[in-house]
């Protein structure tokens, strides 16, 4: 998307500076600094220390990642050992595993002079893909948002209030994003928006990212805490909600940060409608529930920490709980299906329901 | 409460030193810090800075800060200033106008003479009133928490898990706070407890006072994000659920810090109870229902920056958000009563409802 009036994705290849330029996400949100990946170690820093992060972008780097360490050494030893040193990155990400399965199932068959060549060629393929599903979905958010706003003017409102929780922007893929791709694509065809941006404690991702990237496209947006969004859907402050989510378990069940599941319990008691963002790839067609979902513990000190600029421009980790005192971070939290009004996915939306998905998704019927 | 298994109250006279101590909350937690008041304008400072904050130690502090102001000047000239300048420093502080008036009423009849004596004897009066009245509401709420506990015991349970919000606990009052006042009840009662502390974005007042307090009394306790307290409750590891509120409407209604509201949508939504600590005088009679209450929005920097310890053992403020983006920040939030499963005051415990309500302050029925 843009920024301040660039558009830009958060990965792309340099043909001038033969090198691959990532947006380094971990200097976000207070300055915008663009880091080369140019061999094996800076494709494994890149994705290992969270220059990037977003399911859908991490895929989409290390197949950027392992063009690079090829131009260095295409042989069949090169190939193998920038891809397992790469999966060892983020041993429990999915996508990076998926990504760099593709990838080594084109180039092993290849003569080793020509894999830079295609391994590159696959990472834009791959990078547009990533960026066509998302406007798909964004396109079919569209709709959605349309119809909500079509009825808000009736009564008279002149703006659509739109709550978003955590980052779900195109910060997290290579473009358009997936809860906001609806937003960037409802502000494109001049439905005048403000969108609630959560904070998102711990990790503060809305407070950073989502208003970031809001900031630069020039989304009128304001920041709110985590605790905020109930007094505000009680007060008629909100017109719908929009999420995105990790997992989606068969039965439309939702596994997205944590704080979802409080926004959506909000939203049914004050009958405003909460949609789900996903790329299809990311239902688990193997869980029939979210119950079933194991959630993962994150570091105490993400709760008992913060990092934010201080007054002389330095970035300054401090210490927000007394010492003694020590913190639980779950990561994510599971939204059941009852509280979401519809998912959105690239092929269309659909009820949160085991026969919703399956008729977006019909080939997942079992014929037994 | 304890500090280290010291018995400890918010404010104390020190006959010793002549000079009233205030427990210094703005240097919590961390650091431990007594700051005195010794005439007006150290009375004025210890309010307007908020030395102290919760609406009954404002009251008493007042009490305690207009005798230390009549030892310097006791005549009626003086008696009217320090009130009026006392009555400034927080202008919309109930408790503030209450305690004041009372002091007044005593002290205006009496020689200038007698006015410190009788005057530092009436603070000592109604701080020992708010920590008595307290303490009653503590020994109602243990009923509920050993009702509780008895239960779970009886499935197995080896620890008492009760969440709470914000905080509502002695460092708010002149001791026992409470929401908190039932969990030191619990405690000396030998009941096996563990408090989920919400951390209380965007002042942290949960991160910092309540889990400054259970450290300091020796209670088991967590900080977590307010994210996560519906995330908990879905998965078994909440029993309980006690918070304050700041006004309680006539039918049941609860005005509490931002974000009780979601804790209680989500543990109507689990079934576990959830539980309102209030004080009788906090009843507003005049108002039906909490819809009618106006909000307050505090200052935006509340949400995009905030305070913490840094490495080198400062304290120091830091931006959160990226220039260019504002936030919104509402203080409080109502939960309305359907969702509260009963209210615990000093007179004991009732349904959230006006019937409820009345049948513990009979008083209120009108006789018409």
């Amino acid at each position: 998307m843009n920024i301040y009036g660039q558009p830009t994705r958060t990965i792309r290849w340099s043909a001038e500076r033969g090198c691959v330029e990532v947006l380094d996400q971990t200097k976000l949100p207070h300055a915008l600094v663009w880091a080369d990946i140019v061999d094996l170690p800076t494709a494994e820093a890149a994705i290992r220390d969270m220059w990037v992060r977003g399911a859908p972008l991490i895929g989409v780097t290390a197949a950027y990642g392992l063009a690079m360490a090829l131009s260095h050494d295409a042989s069949d030893d090169g190939l193998t050992l920038a891809a397992a040193r790469l999966r060892a990155t983020r041993p429990t990400a999915v996508n990076l595993m998926w990504g760099l399965d593709r990838c080594l199932a084109a180039l092993s068959p290849l003569p080793a002079s020509e894999r830079f060549t295609a391994g590159l060629a696959l990472a834009e393929q791959m990078a547009d893909e990533d960026a066509a599903q998302n406007e798909a979905l964004g396109t079919h958010g569209l709709a959605l948002l349309q119809a909500l706003w079509d009825a808000r003017a009736a009564q008279g409102a002149t703006v659509l209030n739109i709550l978003t929780h955590c980052n779900a922007g195109w910060l997290a893929t290579v473009d358009w994003g997936t809860a906001l791709a609806p937003i960037y694509k409802a502000h494109e065809a001049g439905i005048p928006l403000h969108i609630w941006v959560d904070e998102t404690r711990p990790r503060n991702q809305g407070a950073s990212l989502t208003a970031r990237e809001l900031n630069w496209h020039g989304i009128a947006h304001t920041v709110i805490a985590d605790n905020a969004g109930g007094h505000l859907m009680q007060h008629g402050a909100v017109d719908g909600c929009i999420v995105g989510t990790d997992r989606t378990t068969a039965n439309g069940d939702v596994c997205n940060k944590i704080g979802t599941y409080l926004k959506a319990l909000a939203a049914f008691d004050a009958g405003i409608p909460f949609y789900v963002a996903l790329p299809g790839p990311t239902i688990d067609w193997t869980l029939d529930d979210g119950k079933k979902i194991p959630i993962e513990a994150r570091s105490a000190s993400e709760v008992t920490h913060i990092q934010g600029r201080a007054p002389d421009g330095s970035l300054v980790t401090v210490q927000l709980t007394p010492d003694g005192s020590t913190a639980f971070n779950p990561g994510f939290d599971v939204t059941p299906a009852r509280l979401v009004t519809a998912l959105i996915t690239e092929r269309g939306v659909c009820p949160a329901s085991t026969e919703g998905l399956l008729s977006l998704y019909p080939e997942r019927r079992s014929h037994g």
